[in-house]
């Protein structure tokens, strides 16, 4: 699946991924209004205009982006109803040929990891059948408890062909609190940077490991130092956009041959309808806002890289 | 929610907890039979069956243990079926007066982790309306994003009297890994208990916070030292039993009011049936099993931390 994901971003020419975080006032009226004549006022009705909103984005945005990347909290938020939707979400994304990095953070101890492994990447036995529960392509993966909360996941990855981002060093203003502090001279997030080189070189693909890591944007300077640490691991990089980081800061996260990370943007995109630049589109039209963002970011991001 | 959870360990003199982590080799064959009558070869079927499966155990074990800790990954294993199974177990468990653990280890950037707590301990208002989409009374969080990941679960548990455990030292053979690292003449899970113990001094119940922290059984030694460091933090105590923690090694876990830890055992209880101990119950009555098994671990217990 990292040959897949690499094949898509050059294809494309786009090394940017859609995150579909969809938080309720986001959702324009009249897919709230369709759901609730349907359903009714309930929890059920806001999954179907969740599942609605973001298929509009998928097919207007598809044959622009390699990849999506669901956040499943913003499912959760919605209880059973809500995973639900994050897994029809998962299903069409894939049947118009995107990429699906499940974004859930997961991570426990060894026999819990490898549930979890199994149920967003792997297969279940049942009933001597085989089931494929959440079925994304990658998931992202909490480090905090050491290899044999990660290694669960890479087992099940190779299986399946599968793979998974670690957090190495998160886009949010206090993720220095632990990942900064300094151990034997350096910080602690290259330590686990370290650990990540080592697990990814265990399941290398043709150019870049199944093992990817999670570097914010807006840390770019420790992204370069990352970039250097990790040569052969493709970087999710979130925190564009919305969250404060800019084009001109990509540039770190990136390698000699213009590959090597990939930019998410979510708000900045599933919601641009509701900035100022895009709101001529209309909340009818919020998809055609999203296509418009998506070029934009394009735009940015291959003049930062050098890809034009 | 602290309040209710300290107050019921006191009543039934049991500061342990039933974990909820059922495996499809765990469920007994007439339960599976039954699941497969109604609904087939399917993951609904299997979902059905680890419903029941829980209900039996706790329908055997509610009068002598304040709560359980269903552990999500168990649940997900089998997408969304099992997701669904995961909610109607925490609603069967509180209707036996139970306080619910739900052990997700979430845990993202601010506003995510807002989702995620109001997903698992808050509310959601959709069409104007308030739901409650998981509604457990606690939830594990994972500390690796600092403070802004972990103050937005905080902030909703003060709007609905709910709490945490923030993940501190792990019970895994690797949890040192990065865990125990020396940071400034201290390891890692120091420090983060230090965030634990000041996060938990802004939300304080009676007498723990509703900020408790994890901290394995297969670390006594580490343990103690944590009791020091969190003395008004409730201590969520898993790695009892199957993964190796004894009973003898749990009273530095405790402080000198002998409350202030909750001790998990979940295959030890849950699959007590299939341990030579305990496999005279059949699997039939794989509930009075487990029975046997809460009862031996709270003689274990009371006598490790002179509660008889």
């Amino acid at each position: 699946m990292i040959n897949t994901l690499i094949s898509e971003i050059k294809k494309k020419n786009a090394p940017i991924v859609v995150g579909l975080d969809p938080n309720p006032g986001m959702i324009p009226e009249h897919l709230l209004k369709a759901a609730v004549a349907e359903q009714g006022e309930t929890l059920e009705a806001m999954a179907s205009a969740v599942f609605e909103f973001n298929k509009g984005i998928i097919d207007a945005t598809y044959d622009l982006i390699p990849a999506v990347k669901p956040q499943i909290a913003m499912y959760e938020q919605f209880g059973v109803p809500g995973v639900a939707a994050f897994k029809k979400t998962v299903d069409y994304a894939k049947s118009k040929g995107l990429v699906i990095i499940g974004d859930v953070k997961r991570g426990d101890i060894g026999s819990t990891s490898t549930a979890y492994a199994i149920g967003h990447l792997g297969s279940v036995k049942v009933f001597g059948k085989e089931f494929v529960p959440f079925d994304e392509d990658f998931a992202t993966v909490n480090p905090y408890l050491g290899s044999d909360g990660v290694k669960p996941f890479i087992d099940v990855c190779k299986e399946r062909n599968k793979g998974i981002f670690v957090l190495v060093k998160t886009s949010n203003p206090s993720s220095g609190e632990f990942q900064d502090r300094i151990i034997d001279g350096k910080p602690l997030y290259e330590h686990v940077g370290e650990k990540v080189r080592e697990w990814g070189n265990e399941f290398m693909g043709e150019s870049y490991s199944y093992v990817g890591a999670v570097v914010g944007a807006t840390y770019p300077e420790m992204g370069a130092k990352l970039r250097k640490i990790m040569p052969r691991t493709l970087i999710l990089v979130p925190g564009y956009g919305a969250q404060g980081g800019k084009g001109s800061d990509l540039k770190a996260f990136f390698n000699e041959d213009k590959l090597g990370a990939i930019v998410n943007s979510s708000r900045g995109i599933i919601a641009a309808y509701k900035a100022d630049k895009y709101s001529h589109c209309g909340s009818e039209n919020y998809a055609d806002a999203s296509r418009l963002a998506v070029e934009d970011m394009l735009l940015d991001i291959r003049t930062a890289v050098g890809l034009v």
